[in-house]
């Protein structure tokens, strides 16, 4: 059966070279085979440890290539049985004795040969695409570096680098003088977090210490397009999902002001005390960035706490051309911004920022004595673990610092304004093209393009129950044959009664015309039949 | 000021080499200077690439050899207003414009002149140290695949590895056939908080949807030695710092069942409801080991969620010798393990393991459209990023995966041993020495040594309000010139009612009796004329 699906996909993909077929440099030469591993801090082990490294390296920059690499494929797919069962001398079980060096490089090969090349120029299926060298660079430091944020002690210069950069992104969001706090955590989804914890700190700080019985009926505002981590946390910290009120959107997927502040006024007539407001700049889906002013305007006159979740589109504040679709972002009292996503900086980098100073240090500070010793011989200020929810915390700095040396700030802005052009292109294209329906009507606002490909046999269907059911299996298939194929990668999903459509999304730095090109004709090939 | 500062240096340290005397490679021969960096996805930028990464790669090894080159310092401790003012050509401010590839190599190699080196011998910090080579090449190649743990779409290897991991350390916990569920979260703290999250869940399911409200006032129970992090997730997640009772210990720091009964009784009697024990498996400081079985037949009793806290202790499930320090932890409802502290795996590296199969999803799946979409072609069920606060999921597991390969489970155990036999050796030596007093009475239980080290002034002096004022200066000052010397580091604190002391900790693999003898000697090189 091994067979029979290896002549499909020939069939499927003429173009696609196989990845299996990857030369193996010949490591027997350098790592003896069967003999347990020998590395540092091993006495002698200094030449085995250079030799395996450099082994490790040769690995990681051929793939390098070969992901820059058009001719390769995107993905090699199996499905989880194939690999739990073991594919040719891959065994993913561990066992009680170790394996020989020589196996570990080629565990490690075989890792990257049934893995998925997210910085390949036709990966387009996550918000985060794309592999930068010197992000790269920065995070074998990081890795060579193994420390841990939580003091200064111990992670001197890259405390310094947060410290330094948090402000600029401030500045850039454009608080005074880059006034503010914050705090790099482990994806939008915590920064989104924490934003709700400060939130509640802010306005009852008592549920530190007393929980949410010192607090009354809260209730939280967000777009019913906003990402879902804004429930994750009305749920972990104890509000409910219940009491996050979702907010109508316009049919381009903005939050409608009027809305929110209907159902604000609904809440208070209820008793309940609204008590926070997310608006989203870039939409997961759409791409929608919510009208700021207009928002901060309610949270006002309402006394709201405003969080603005740009984990998505605040890489756009980095484009004097497009910095404009988040408007009044300044007046947001946090900021979630998530460099991994637009700006290109390998996972995981995401930024919290706080506009009022010593909030995140209240809300979390627990002052454990074992780790922020108050007598210490340098200025404690900079140890700044008190202000996670974690204790350890990972290094995701200093690929972001090293980055942002490397391009400047105009380097991020010229790969946000080309990544804004090639969807514009893309728009362009299929916007009036036979057998595409675009699922909202205008210029996208991000790089989200969202559409629907009709096979043939759909496009002179009536509108109706038949035509919604079949249309919702297109997107599904198509992708699974490009999965299968291994050619390209698109994400697709329904939205609120929309069934299922292609959302396009542009942020790798290695994406051209001609792969935009490459997309459509690929799903052309592979859905015109359907 | 700085030439004093030097020569003060030289004078406390003449055993140290300065590590800002190690030699350049003349990388302009290959990156040409002031250059806009022209490297993939770059047309022709492939060979350019190479050599960046090549030149990176040299820099990672030169400073991997030095590490356990004991004749180097462990640190080259600098004040954060002299980094912050800038060290001959190390900048830290971001700017405008880019700066050429020749000055990011120079960036890259001064960031890890000024930082330190966990991996060093001497450096006994934290409960993370050690350098492993395995679990570096693992990082190195994580990062090079730089993709999200969120679906199987996208990490189908690192997926199924976490899956296979997870269950390897469920049958270790000792779980029958190691079932029940997990997930790897980023650091322990987070783990803690899940475990709070998910026995909420598990009693409270309706608190997800309509908050805390819905559930009568909840207690948790933690010993007072036990690590903050439950006590941030009793503030974050909506119960309040107060409803978190801490245990009384005995004088090695463990948890007085006796103390929990009869707090939780008095908490039924105030009509709260008891409803999370955690009991600490390792604990930060003294290292104790609470008396599980003990605890776990009071959690039974009064229906209570059973958490053990093995963040620092659970590695010593791996040896046969010591793993009936956890005894009973196979009864525990959750337990977080850290990979990341004794058992030597790069940061970030922490699994939160959950008994009972189900709850860890209906906590925490909002079901987002957009990326667990049920028609997908392969099988669904292993999407596990809906388990997850999180939504992007950063690839912990695959150093760990590899480490394992490399090891097998006899390595870590005889890692494991070793360091505890060398805690062993450092409190033989010292119990009895001349100058040193235990914070408590008998052997370790793990490889904390907690320990005072009197300077000669203060061995004659009684016992009272002045030695008691003295002696907490002294860890701190023999700390500074530690650092200062660059020498090694040790942690130091106070608890409790007990003045700032030593606390040693071993999991460092480069580490040997001879590093342990330097200690003993440095500390009272350093201390002995205060």
């Amino acid at each position: 059966s091994r067979a029979v699906e290896q002549r499909r996909r020939e069939e499927c993909c003429p173009h696609a070279e196989d990845t299996t077929t990857l030369s193996i440099p010949n490591y027997t030469q350098h790592v003896t085979p069967g003999v347990a591993p020998d590395l540092l801090p091993a006495k002698n082990g200094e030449e085995q440890t250079m030799q395996f490294l450099f082994e490790i390296v040769d690995i990681l920059t051929t793939y390098v290539r070969k992901t820059f690499d058009r001719s390769t494929k995107v993905l090699d797919f199996h499905h989880p049985h194939q690999l739990l069962e073991g594919m040719e001398g891959f065994n993913l079980e561990l066992s009680d004795q170790p394996e020989s060096l020589e196996q570990i490089l080629v565990d490690c090969r075989d890792t990257l040969k049934y893995g998925v090349r997210t910085g390949h120029p036709r990966f387009f299926n996550q918000l985060s695409t794309g592999l930068d060298i010197i992000g790269l660079a920065g995070e074998w430091l990081t890795s060579t570096a193994n420390t841990n944020m939580f003091t200064y002690e111990i992670a001197p210069v890259f405390v310094l680098m947060e410290q330094l950069t948090l402000k600029k992104m401030r500045e850039i969001v454009g608080w005074p003088e880059g006034e503010g706090d914050g705090i790099f955590s482990p994806g939008g989804a915590i920064s989104n977090m924490y934003s709700v914890m400060i939130a509640r700190y802010k306005y009852f700080p008592e549920v530190k210490t007393k929980g949410m019985a010192a607090a009354p009926r809260l209730v939280l505002f967000t777009s019913e397009h906003s990402h879902y981590s804004i429930k994750k946390a009305s749920a972990a910290l104890g509000f409910g999902t219940e009491n996050l009120i979702l907010l109508k959107t316009d049919e381009r997927g903005r939050v409608i002001p009027a809305d929110l502040e209907a159902k604000v006024i609904d809440a208070k007539q209820k008793g309940y005390v609204p008590m926070f407001v997310n608006a989203t700049g870039g939409s997961t889906v759409y791409g929608a960035f919510d009208p700021i002013n207009e928002i901060a305007d309610i949270c006002e006159k309402y006394n709201m706490w405003l969080h603005v979740d740009g984990a998505w589109g605040g890489g756009l504040l980095m484009s004097r051309k497009h910095r404009h679709k988040l408007n009044g972002i300044e007046r947001a009292n946090s900021v979630t911004w998530n460099p991994h996503k637009m700006m290109g900086v390998p996972l995981q980098c995401s930024a919290i920022l706080v506009r009022e100073r010593g909030v995140l240090q209240g809300c979390n500070s627990m002052c454990a004595g074992y780790l922020f010793q108050p007598d210490k011989q340098y200025d404690i200020s900079y140890d700044t673990g008190d202000k996670a929810i974690q204790c350890g915390r990972h290094v995701d700095i200093f690929k972001f610092w090293l980055m942002w040396k490397a391009k400047g700030t105009v380097g991020f802005e010229q790969h946000i304004d080309k990544c804004l052009d090639l969807s514009a292109y893309l728009y362009n294209k299929i916007k009036t093209r036979e057998g595409y329906q675009m699922v909202f009507e205008g210029e996208p606002q991000h790089t989200n393009v969202c559409f629907w490909y009709l096979p043939l046999s759909l496009r002179s269907l009536p509108d109706g129950q038949e035509r919604r059911e079949r249309l919702h299996k297109v997107a599904p298939k198509i992708k699974a044959l490009m999965m299968e194929c291994g050619t390209t990668m698109v994400g697709y999903q329904p939205q609120g009664t929309k069934v299922n459509f292609f959302r396009m999304v542009i942020s790798n730095p290695a994406a051209t015309r001609s792969d935009i090109d490459f997309l459509i004709d690929e799903i052309e090939r592979l859905g015109y039949d359907l």
